[in-house]
């Protein structure tokens, strides 16, 4: 981006706050602390959309939601949840593969990793996605030795879609109730007895633990997320500004096998 | 993407067919007609999410999707109507940037273009988003141009969200119905009076023109996209693999003011 470009964000700073709701105003606040006020004064007001931008969780004591990517990820599994994750006060989101390099989708969408395995930092949240790209990666020990570390101390441990099956293979899920892609369920059972897989369910939480059935409804259980993270209203209003319906009741699955 | 991946990807399209509907078989037959039957036929049967490859549209003779990417675009804006198109029979996607570069989306994913604007092709379909991104851009010649030149040929020109503010300003949606994100919706209509604006609209087809309400909205109107060039079951079938509960009534708009 040119400094131009990003001397604009800065200074839509301003207009940005005052639209956030009561709960997001103080984060955004901490963030705009470090002498950015004189430009975000200078911004022209109201503008409906600025809340749409991600200076606001640039704070320097942000959480990190890492997401791993990997190639034929779905992209919708990772899309919805980082529009919904995108704007969290207090949270910045970061990518990362297993060397650090750029990955490509199923729908051929090609992503930069902001990290690799080995430079990621410690996560507060980690979300793995699904996709035909897991088919392997239940077998690779770099990825599972990855999110079993990550995990050790992360605050939530999520998977959307197939993503389940490596939680799984990890042995991160064992004892737990966990959900994964509807038209999947088989394979993804089948990578380990010890999860207790519930077949109807459009998100499970079981502890820190977050698991969604398939694509779409990773963008429900990330806005349920939101929700545990800072209320009600903080994900009504998540979904709001996205124009999304959210199907907020865990149990309302209408793609599970009757 | 290493070699192996690759030729896995091609191994599979032939479970791939078997799982695409009728309406997908033909165009997926014939993306598989040049020499991959073999490597096809070696592949193990029935992964239910091997359907959610994009080998299938990866024909010779496929139409082009370009999308239009730019600084701080809405992520969903772009996700949504990518996760639905991709894995259209005979269509493949193309990001487009101003110089084929890199951008960044208003919630910091770092995406690659496939082509610049004077590197780009004719597309079938053109595609622009929304986001904050679009603020500067109604005063952008060059993209003005670039949309200008491009919908002189598409067989249908798109917007989701503010991108119909880049669509009004090239002109493009003179004396047409048209609508935009709701909340933006006053910054948008006042960069055209030519345009009927909509205010309660979910999406609106007009002519070749089809135009979305905010982000969300997007994903809705690509479905009905998908319906217009393949038919209603093709659009299902797309909302369904992905576990999406379509709004498919394009007059039902929740987030309208009243």
């Amino acid at each position: 981006m040119d400094g131009d470009f990003t001397r604009r964000r800065l200074m839509r700073l301003g207009s940005a706050i005052a639209l956030l709701p009561l709960w997001a105003q103080q984060g955004a606040a901490a963030a705009a602390a470090a002498g950015r006020r004189d430009q975000a004064a200078m911004h022209r007001k109201g503008d409906p959309e600025a809340m749409k931008d991600d200076d606001a969780n640039a704070g320097p004591k942000s959480r990190v939601i890492g997401i791993v990517l990997f190639d034929a990820f779905e992209t919708l599994d990772v899309f919805g949840p980082v529009q919904m994750w995108g704007r969290l006060p207090d949270h910045r989101l970061m990518f990362v593969s297993q060397d650090g390099g750029a990955v490509t989708s199923a729908q051929g969408t090609v992503v930069n990793a902001d990290a690799s395995f080995a430079s990621a930092p410690q996560f507060d949240i980690l979300m793995v996605p699904g996709g035909m790209g897991t088919r392997p990666l239940v077998r690779d020990g770099a990825l599972l030795d990855f999110v079993r570390r990550q995990d050790r101390a992360t605050r939530w441990t999520a998977s959307v879609c197939t993503g389940a099956a490596i939680l799984a293979r990890a042995g991160l899920l064992d004892g737990r109730e966990a959900t994964t892609n509807k038209l999947a369920f088989d394979w993804v059972a089948g990578q380990s007895d010890k999860v207790r897989w519930q077949r109807k369910a459009r998100w499970v939480f079981d502890g820190k633990y977050a698991t969604s059935s398939g694509v779409s409804a990773g963008t429900d259980m990330a806005l349920a997320l939101v929700e545990k993270l800072y209320g009600r209203k903080a994900a009504e209003h998540a979904a709001t500004i996205a124009e999304y319906r959210w199907h907020d009741d865990a149990a309302d699955d209408p793609f599970a096998s009757s």
